[in-house]
Formats: C-alpha cells, sequence, structure tokens
C-alpha cells in the first residue's frame, strides 16, 4: 500500500510553486494579503495581484484574480528545467491525463494539466525573477511571510494520489491513517526536503484545503493575528496559534482570507533527504497527543473548489478527521 | 459609581503575594507545576510544597497543600511594612471584618481577614528570602515562570470589592460594563503600577478564577504546551494562546492544573503608575475586537471554591460573558 | 556606607518619567528614532520633537529640540501628586539646592532643580495624556519601544548620589564595588518596583550615560539592529545585542543616536518591592561571568553633557569598568 | 569564472552530512556540546562520542574523538544512493584524486576521499536512524540544535573547489569578491535547496573555519549564551549574536568549543532551489552594510586543521577579511 521510494524520477519536479485563487474583491484581498499579512506586491494589474513571500526571488507564489465566486484556478509546481518539463507532459500523458502547453505571464514555457485525483497543475520551469526582498527590514510587516511551502488537497482518491506522485519522485514524509487499516487517510508528500510539498487527505473532492506559507518565529503568528483584529479580520483566525504533532514539529495559524480561502502560516519544518528516511506512520488514536482546542469544525469540512472541476465519487471511507476524538 | 483614586491610603499594601491552593495529589501537582511549567521549589514537606517563579526572591509565591478536595485556601497580599500591617488590621476591623494574627511558617506577622466578598486573605510584610534564580539559566525549562503577577475573583459583589479595594489604594486601571450600564462587570485593581493586582469579575463566588503568572516571551507560552503534552498534560490547555484586549495588551494561555486549579501564564504588561492615568472603560460589545476562538465554556463557568467559604447572593446581573457574541 | 532603605519617604516620587535631549538635525534624529526605532510621535514642533512608548499614555518620555550641540538638558522625574511636587521642592531646598518653579508644555506644574551630582531635573506630578498605542498594530515597528524604564549618570560622586536618592525614598536595588572595598561604585536605584529609575556609575561627570527604553521581546533587540543597518545607522549600534548580569538579567542592545546620545534597548527586568528585598553586592571581578565581547572602550568613556552643568571633581577612585578585564 | 550549473550531476550528492572533530577530552566536549548547546546523545563509547540535533533521524551530524590534539577528521556528505556513491567514487578518481572504500561504524558504505583543496571528504548514502526528537519538548535545552546545515573552509584554492564542486551539482548561491575583481574570495555553494552546504573563504589553508547548526529563533541565540556563561564557557562566546548580509538573511552567534572548534549557531535560512536563480555576487565593500561589532581577528585568522593534510599553496591573493573596514 505504501510505495516504495523513487530515487531516479522520469524528471525532476523540484516543489511546490504558487497558487491562483479566484477572489471577489481585489481590493479587499489586498487589504488582507498585502497590508495586513504582509506579502511583497511584484505587479499590480486590473484584475490581477501577483504576491511573493519576503525571501522569493520568485516573480510569484500567490497569484489572485478578480472572479464571480471563489475558487481556486491552478496549483502551480516546479520543474528543474525545461527539460523536465517536456518529461512532465510525457509523464502525464502517458498516464491518461491531458496535458498542454500554454503561456502564462511572468512565467517561462507552462504546461497546463491535472493530477489523477483531478487538481488542476500549472507546471513550469522558471519564472521571472525579482530581488529578494529579505534583507529589507522595512518590507517586514505583520506575520513576515518568507515563502510558500506546500498545499493541502481534499480527495476521495488519496491511494492514488499517493502512487501517482510517488512514481514522480515525491517521497512519503509521514502519513495519517486509521487505527488497524493500512490505507492511508492523509498522506504528507515532498520533493524540496522537508516534509511536505503537497498533502493529500480524505475528504469530498478535490478541493484545495490550505496553501502554507512560513514566517519567521513564533512571535509572528501571535502578531499576524493581533493585525488581523486591528484591520477587521479577527474572525478569519480560523484555529491556532497551535502546534502540529503530524507532520512532524511545527507551530501554525490558520486563517481564512475574505474569500473563505484557507491559507496556513507556520515556523520551519524538519529536514528529510536522506533515502534511508522511512514514512512515519501515525494511527488516528494517536493524534490526540497535542493539546489545546481541536480544529473547528469548518477545518475539517470547508475548502476551495477548484475552476470548472466536478467533485469525485470515492472510496466510502470516512473523511480525515471525523474519528478523531477531544483531548 | 468609579471610586476616585486614592493617592494616600490608609496603609501601603504593595502587591499580589501568593496563593495556597489545596490539592488531591502532591505528586501528580508537583510533576504539573515543577516538571513542566518550570516553577523553583523552595521547600517541599509531607504536606506541602513550596513553589516561587525564577525571579522571586520572596520564599513562595504558589504553595501547594495535600487536601481531600481541590480548593483554594487563601489569597495573600503583601503590605511594605509591618506597620502597615496593623493598619490593615485596624482597616479591615473598622469595616467589620474580622482579622486575627496568625502565624504561616516563611512568612513574617501575618494576618489572617476576608475581603467584602468572602476572599480569604492572607497578608504579611516579609517572607524569608531566598537568592533570585534569574541568572540560572540552568533552571529555565517549560514555560520558565518568573513571577506571580495577579488573581482572578468571581464574585456577584463587583462593585462593593472595587469600593473596598480604592479604598485601600488600589487603582482601577481597566473596566468592563454592559453596553450603557454605568455599574461594571469586570474590574481590574491594581497597587503595584501594573494593569493588576486582583481582578473581580462577576459570578457565583467567591471563586478564584485563576492566578496569573509572567513569562518570559512569546514564544514560552507554546512551548510550554509542548511540554504540557508531552507529559500527558495536553488535555490541560483550556484557553490560548491568545491575547487580551481588556485590560491592555498581553499574550497569555490558560492551563487548567491537575485539580481544576486554573493558571494564566502571560507575557508583560503595560506600566500605569500616575495620577492622572484614567480607569478605561471596555463595553462588553467591543470585546469581540479580539481574534480566534472565545473562550470555551469552562472558561466563564468554572472556578476553584475557597475553603469553607460559602457562595454569595449578590445582585441579579447577569454574570460576566454572558453576553459575549461570537466574532 | 549602603543606607537603610526609607519606607515613609518625605514626599512619593515614582519613576523616571522622560529626557530632554539637544539634537542638531530634528529631522535626522526623527529617521533614527521615529522611522528606524519606532517611537510614536505625540506631536512635532518646528524646533521640538515630542516622543513616546507604544504602552505610554503620557505625552512624552523623550523630547528632542533643536541645539547647536548635543547636550542633555533635562532629566525628568515624576511624583505622584501636586502636594508630592510641594515636598519634593522643600525637600531639595533643605539640601541647600536651588529649586523653582517653572511652566512646561504638555506637562502640569513642574519643578526645576539638580540633585547633588549636578544632574539638571524636571519633576512634575501630571503630564497630558494620550490613548496608549498599545493595542494599535500597525503602530508597531523596528524595535517596538513599550516605554522610559531608567536613565543612567556617570558621576564622581556616586556615594552622595546613593544617600541623597536613598533618603527620598529610593532603594538599592544593586551595586557594583570594586573586590574589598566598601564604598560602591554603581548603584542602581529604584522607585517603581523594577531594579532601577536611575543609575549612577563612577566617572567624569555628572553626564548622562544612557537612557533605557523596553522593548517586547529577543526578537525586537536583532530587528531594530536590522533597520537600523537599513537605514544607514549600522554603525550607530554600539554594543550588544547581549545581557546584563548586573543588574538582574536583561537582555540589551545599546545604540548611539546621531548626535552620540547613547539609548539602551531592553527587555523586561526583575520585580522588587518587598521590604525584605536586600540589596545585592557585585564585586567587579565577579562582572566576568557573562559572554560574549566586552562593550567598546566608548561605552565607558563617552557619555552626553548636561546643558550648562560643569563637570565636577570628585573622589580619587578609578572610573566604573577601568578594572574590568577580558573573559 | 562563475561556472554555469549542472542541472545534471554525474551522481546525486545531496548534502552536507556530519563532521568528525578530534578533541583532547571528551568529558569536557560532552559538557559543552550536550550538556550546554543540547545535542542529543546517540550513542557514547569510550573514545567516540556521537551527536545530533533535535530534529535529525540519521545516527550522527557531529563525531566527537579523543585525540591528542585538536584536529578535524572528516568532512562528512551525503549521496542518495549506494549508486550515487559509486558515482562519487569515478568523479573523484577521474579527477585524479584517491578514494577509496572503508567501513565506519553506524555507517552504510562509505567513501574516504579528498577534495581538490585537501579537504578529507567522508561520503555515505546511509546511516542507521534513531527517532527524530523534535515531538520531545524535554529534550529541547541549551540552544536547541535541530541540525547540521554547513561547513565552512579556509583554503587557497576557492576557484578550484568552486570549480570542482560545480561540477558535481553544487549551485553558487552567493559570492564575495574584492571590488573590481572577478575572481571570488568566498563561495557559497549548495546542494540542499538553501544558501550553503559547504563554503570556501580565502585563507590559509586548507583549515575547517566551522560547522553551522540551525537552533529554532532568536531566542535561543540569547539564550544558548547565557547557558555557557553559567557553565563556564563565557568566554567561549566568540561572535555574534548579530546577522548575516552575506549570505542572505541569518541571524548567527560564533562559539568556540573547548578545544577550538568553532561552531556556529544560526536561524532559518532562504530557499534557493530554481534553474534561474543566478548567484549573488557581493563586493567586499559592500559588506559594512550590517550593523555591531565587526568580527574579532580570531574569527578571521584562526580554524581547525585537518588531520594529516598539510596547509597549501595557493594564490598571492589577500585572505578574506582582510580588506572588511570598521563600520
Amino acid at each position: 500500500m505504501i510505495p516504495k521510494p523513487v530515487f531516479r524520477p522520469p524528471f525532476n519536479m523540484t516543489r511546490a510553486s504558487h497558487v491562483v485563487l479566484g477572489v471577489a474583491d481585489l481590493a479587499r484581498s489586498r487589504a488582507f494579503y498585502v497590508d495586513t499579512i504582509g506579502f511583497v506586491v511584484t505587479a499590480e494589474e486590473p484584475n490581477r495581484l501577483y504576491l511573493r513571500g519576503l525571501e522569493e526571488a520568485c516573480h510569484h507564489s500567490l497569484v489572485l484574480e478578480a472572479a464571480s465566486h471563489a475558487t481556486c484556478r491552478r496549483v502551480g509546481m516546479r520543474v528543474l528545467t525545461d527539460e523536465d518539463l517536456d518529461g512532465a507532459k510525457a509523464y502525464f500523458e502517458a498516464a491518461g491525463l491531458q496535458a498542454r502547453w500554454t503561456e502564462v505571464e511572468h512565467q517561462g514555457r507552462t504546461l497546463h494539466t491535472a493530477d489523477p485525483a483531478g487538481v488542476p497543475l500549472e507546471i513550469c520551469a522558471t519564472m521571472e525573477t525579482r530581488p529578494r526582498q529579505i534583507l529589507v527590514a522595512s518590507a517586514f510587516h505583520g506575520g513576515c511571510p518568507q515563502r510558500l511551502d506546500h498545499f493541502q488537497v481534499l480527495t476521495p482518491q488519496v491511494t492514488e494520489s499517493l502512487h501517482f506522485y510517488a512514481a514522480m519522485g515525491f517521497r512519503l514524509s509521514e502519513y495519517i491513517a486509521m487505527d488497524g487499516v493500512e490505507e492511508p487517510t492523509a498522506v504528507f508528500l515532498q520533493r524540496k526536503g522537508n516534509p511536505h510539498d503537497i498533502v493529500f487527505a480524505r475528504g469530498e473532492g478535490p478541493r484545495l484545503h490550505h496553501a502554507a506559507f512560513v514566517v519567521p518565529e513564533t512571535y509572528h503568528l501571535m502578531f499576524v493575528c493581533d493585525q488581523l483584529a486591528e484591520n477587521g479580520f479577527g474572525g478569519n483566525v480560523e484555529f491556532g496559534p497551535n502546534r502540529h504533532f503530524a507532520p512532524g514539529f511545527a507551530r501554525f495559524v490558520y486563517l481564512r482570507d475574505p474569500d473563505g480561502h484557507r491559507i496556513e502560516l507556520f515556523t520551519t519544518h524538519y529536514q528529510t533527504i536522506d533515502s534511508e528516511d522511512e514514512p512515519v506512520r501515525w494511527n488516528v488514536s494517536q493524534l490526540g497527543r497535542g493539546w489545546g482546542a481541536r480544529p473547528p469544525e469548518s477545518w475539517f469540512s470547508q475548502a476551495t473548489a477548484f475552476s470548472g472541476v466536478a467533485m469525485r465519487e470515492g472510496s466510502d471511507a470516512p473523511a480525515f478527521g471525523q474519528h478523531l476524538k477531544p483531548r
């Protein structure tokens, strides 16, 4: 059930790259992401806002587009070179998935495809670059977001997703399963050497559960909430600050943006690069070993639909979180 | 309704001093307070554990006594000198409250009395001292509690308490009231120059809502929870980490000890010493301006009874928290 | 040599209040204090800038005045009430020191006098107030200075200063002395319940060594330096971040402003209120127990002269720092 | 002069792995690294101590061996698989460098070789693993070291090293050069996606300048120094806490262990994975843009010799640091 790692993948997908979200009111989203959380504005167009974290040299890791309703348009992944991009196209097509070249502003040659769970992917090897703002103290405000780290997707097709991504060279760092059940309920998959670039958790989907960005210290997890409250977004703090117990150790806070898209801010994660690193299994019964309040019901049930992607049928297995019990 | 400050009080009460809690299992309480939260053990007796914070030179700020059930035996207050202690006795007796000298180990001459709300007070001018541990890095662990800061008491007699303490020289730093109502629902009273030494909030009482201790940084609010979880106390994190909006600005976490006594850990508070500092009024409707989850119901309803003190009748005004609405 | 504490002082001086510095270029000082360190501007006049910390309700704790050369014009102290102000006048005059009423904008009735070391004092009971900015997250930037805490003065008259302030009710929290010598080299004197409102250290004087302001966390000690470097003030970081070992435990950084005035930013200090708290003595030989680099020579020798105050003759005892040895 | 990146390297070297230091007194080194800094002991033998960081699953990242004098015996690097290890052997041999298989306890098949600068390398694909301690709050003490990050080597052969490592697939993240000179003075080379796994700086060598370990927050950089001072190692804090300006943004402190080996503790670094990331060039004249004290002379001149490796002749170019000027 748990696939062997693939150390010589068919092409080199390197990391979670960017996400494109449809939002109802760009000015309101700008107030949330830029004025409050502290994202850097790379470019601003009438219908689109390109944002990045303080340490990012890439043109964008978060793209907000004017839309009639809240939606996730694309999840972006990076490959290392243009040759790897050709390899990606071949890999997806060999799996019976449509893949087509497209042009996306500020990005190099770009592939549009979808993974077996139906997540609309946008894959490129390069972007325009801008100077990192990491030495610019005056650019540090709010939560001081440093960079995009990973995505989490809800899907009834956790196992299919695991196998498809593992064959692309993604390593399984940790996974959660019902006690006594082999099939995982949530899988944490990574290419860049920390626990996750993309996570699949069992639930109605495909839907984007959250995109996660790194912040410098515990202090910023609290301070960004203060800034949110001051700017009228106090109710947008959904869960935390608290800490994860799977995967690994990371202090986090989950926010809902003005359209309901969920953003995780968290501090740094552990490194996992070596071939002998084995996936860590967590039984659902172990997850109560943390502290504090459980996630609210919304954290389990609400997520962002992908544009034009229908909900999928899947196994009858219960959704992630359904068996968690209070501490 | 709001009393004028008394700048020349009849005697000099200086600060919240210590609290004596009855606990069912001293070993279990030691595991919680010492091994997990990081209190310093000043002395350990078969039926009593004397604890203090890392920066405290006084012999104890937290005394745990073996008891058949969870109870608060005494709330300790300090006066500056023995002469002030005589002044205290005279003041309480003039108010028709019984006050008697008693001997308490490790303390100077000690007065036992009760305030108008029925809180059993233990007042002294001096204690034995021990070296502050503030330079001893190896003594810093868990939450690194620095010192006792204040108490919060639930009582139906908020207004009586306010007037009694104000006449002793306590300053009202902030208070909460129902919108359009003059009478306060919660009063924050202080002698030591930060917002509170003792707080009275409307509720069934008298009961001790919590004793609060200062920790160094935001980091410790999260880390102590990690340590609590590791030691089996993950479910004892009742509320937070979060931040207050009244009074002032303080990041906190509320814990329940193994007997259900509530402890607040929080970071530093603002200074308020000057004669022109006016009490800040907060309407209940303003308190939703913070962020994140509301306190759980237990935070409003549960508290520790004082040994041998009956619940009081009071005004029919609703308890604090009853009118707070979700964000 | 070490005076007994005076628990019933002739009047109630409460705390270090404010400092008035002469600066050559107000715009440059504004760039340093406001844009970089993060002070709140209460009022701005053509020749004067009134600043305060984020938590301060008082109109000003730092006043910058246009001047032909760098100077300290006044060190401000607070008494509790106007009656205490009369008491202060009587006390200083009884000691043979001139004291006269003056009018200072934004302050209540104000007394100008000087202490025995020659420090020009400005004493008042009240100031205009402004809302504390402690709940205004968007006002937090740079070092996030919270409030003025204390002053340090260089003087050949340490012992005279100690006795004069002690008789006013100041408590000696800690002091430094040469090994085997009874007379102190530096005395830490306090009224507000933490280790110091004013410090006298042996040296050519009277001169203002520094004014100290509290910042929230260790993080801010580093971050403010980043902001200083970005704004062209990287060379103004004189010493630290490091930590004190006397008095007590406080992490600090010393900055020189554009005129060479020294500012200390530090995190919180311990509480010392009780009558039994004894002064802690440190021998010079013990001070090497800290870590990292020693202060640069400038930290020992350079300080701000007081306007129109001549240097004093004093004992031939060596200046503070002269006998400190490398670690 | 600056080589093009090699995106399809001949084998997959993944990261800095471990370092083997010879120390004169294992008990004293244990007091420094374990009791004070907070490393986890994986195994302890009469003549050898195996240490790792809190988040590390690998058996060791720091090995201390009893030795007659301070020396660095090996710098360890990881490749992904055993097949990559064969590739490494072929690559070093093709470059005319001796490479031989050896057996090292707790490691898989291990290759001993040396790079063109003469650094003795120990390369393996796998190690025994132990549970990460990242969820064990009680294991967090002192500086809470998380994991090994990188090495810095002094050598007169910076350019040769750059080209040799670049051909192995190492990316040049940043480099320092004398103003107007093309040839670099210091090169930051990486495989794992942050700015460095190994750094070469011009100087008498080959010598190990330092090994660097990640700590969680700014707080720990200060706190570990407090713990060092308490344990008698206050003089071992050589430089900092301060922050880097090249490469990137990282807060650090440099320590000297009891044998004089230099350890850097620092907070997290930026991510650099993408093919379009260009090396950042810093002119020596720009490095004064930071803040605070310059490194002491020892930081530039002192380093650890490698066991049995002679000093090399190199270009006559001046050593790194020689042209840095005070701020």
